[in-house]
């Protein structure tokens, strides 16, 4: 038996010892602790059991998710992995948030956190999360061609993690690191904020800020930032085919150091009397001129 | 004595019937009765002072936010409007959240919606919001010209739409019109999600979709949606220079009717295998491509 593999034995109680584990993995130092995560969804899971099949290790279905997404139970076949059924009362068992010190990921929990997992969950292994990792990745990156990165330095809301996922995801980008100040984007509530795009490209979380840049640069990846304070505008920009997009922080911007060691700067030009973008706008409107430009 | 200002009496408890009707103002219902909105935080304050004078009736501020902001005190004494000092615990008072029942607004209380006023609130003037009020704003365009109007029809979330003003407003937007099924822009959520773009630029709720699609119409604007399913790329189609972005709800977007009767409907190219973006990221890349073009 793959030691890996979750206890196969039935789960009769909310209370047992193994539905405790999986609502810990809200907590990111008992992923970490466990090396497992939650995924929580029709969407997700199936986006975990069709492009990551190798992560996914039990999957839990209520009998009327199962018969609404026949495909999960399919994928899960394909994959060799497990699958239980289990009531509604063992689902929302297993994605009850602590009754509090779980730090970074406490905000989802609250009235508008109360997110159904809609009958099914799967757990998986946490993917590896390391500066080292990181490096690696933008190593087995290819030599040439086009190609769009996303570093994600210091975006602390989950949330935001998640859709910035689904954004790059949708704009086609082929990698998106994070540095290790940024939230976890194996949180619940990242994974679920980006309906699936977790599995769809490599996410690589734990870089550290300058040696990233150093390593993007050797792979002839330019790293780009957007200022409020640069005088290229992204609509008038030379972009390089082979582009980082680095956002920073959602209050403050990117950190000065890190600014200053991208080569380009662009900015937004904006029309109207608001002040700033929210990194998540300012993220849109530059992948997606990105890709305007690949497909033109 | 103005009989729209309200009561020029010392506040002297966080449970006096005047902290209670403003902390009311949370819910639609009590916004429509007393004719009046609350707006928090001193970015939004500040816009609503600066951009729309004359519907500010009243400012609280406390001993530190009056420090750190003393233009708030200066504009409002400029516009006629009162301005007092409390304490810290009347704020909170003041936006304390209502123990249920209030409907729409509700997701805003809980743990992520702990948002702090940070010692600036206004009350305002709730500003006209019905069918004919939409109609009118149309017909006050200019004739002729380059024009950006944005309808929100059946977006459903207080924040997505106050996110919406703001990206609207950096787009440059002329108008946003919000047909009745829309949350209410003028709710506290709506307007801090905002950031003061909700008294940038027109914003009036109320509209009714078919009438208000033959009042653009008439006015020589093309309303223009985004579907999956069209034929043209945004990046390849050719944007009339009058143009109103309708954009649906957040689950289902728009629905078929609406989408029919629109004459232009047009697909954001999508590179990666994202399924679909969200409301907001659909605006942001339509708004900037729409702006990309008028700039050039």
């Amino acid at each position: 038996m793959n030691p890996e593999r979750p206890d196969q034995s039935p789960i009769t109680s909310p209370r047992s010892e193994r539905v405790r584990r999986i609502a810990a993995l809200s907590g990111r130092s008992a992923r970490r602790k466990q090396g497992h995560l939650r995924v929580e969804g029709p969407q997700a899971v199936r986006s975990l059991l069709a492009e990551r099949p190798e992560l996914a290790l039990e999957l839990f279905l209520t009998a009327r998710a199962a018969e609404d997404h026949p495909e999960l139970a399919r994928l899960a076949a394909e994959a060799g992995v497990p699958t239980r059924e289990v009531d509604e009362t063992l689902i929302r068992a297993m994605t009850r948030e602590p009754g509090g010190g779980e730090g970074q990921d406490r905000p989802e929990s609250g009235a508008a956190g109360a997110v159904s997992p809609q009958g099914a969950i799967a757990v998986a292994r946490l993917p590896e999360e390391s500066a080292g990792a990181a490096l690696a990745a933008i190593a087995a990156l290819p030599a040439e061609g086009p190609l769009t990165a996303v570093v994600l330095h210091e975006v602390r809301d989950p949330g935001n993690v998640g859709t910035l996922l689904r954004t790059a995801d949708a704009a086609g980008a082929d990698l998106v690191l994070l540095t290790r100040t940024s939230a976890d984007p194996y949180s619940p509530k990242a994974v679920r904020a980006a309906v699936g795009s977790t599995f769809h490209l490599p996410v690589i979380a734990g870089a550290v800020a300058p040696a990233l840049l150093d390593a993007l640069a050797g792979r002839g990846i330019t790293a780009a930032a957007t200022s409020g304070y640069a005088s290229t505008d992204l609509f008038e920009a030379e972009l390089p085919e082979r582009i980082a997009w680095i956002l920073g922080n959602e209050a403050r911007g990117l950190d000065e150091a890190t600014l200053a060691a991208a080569p380009l700067a662009v900015r937004i030009p904006l029309a109207g009397h608001a002040e700033s973008l929210n990194v998540h706008t300012a993220a849109t409107v530059c992948l997606f001129e990105t890709l305007r430009r690949r497909t033109r």
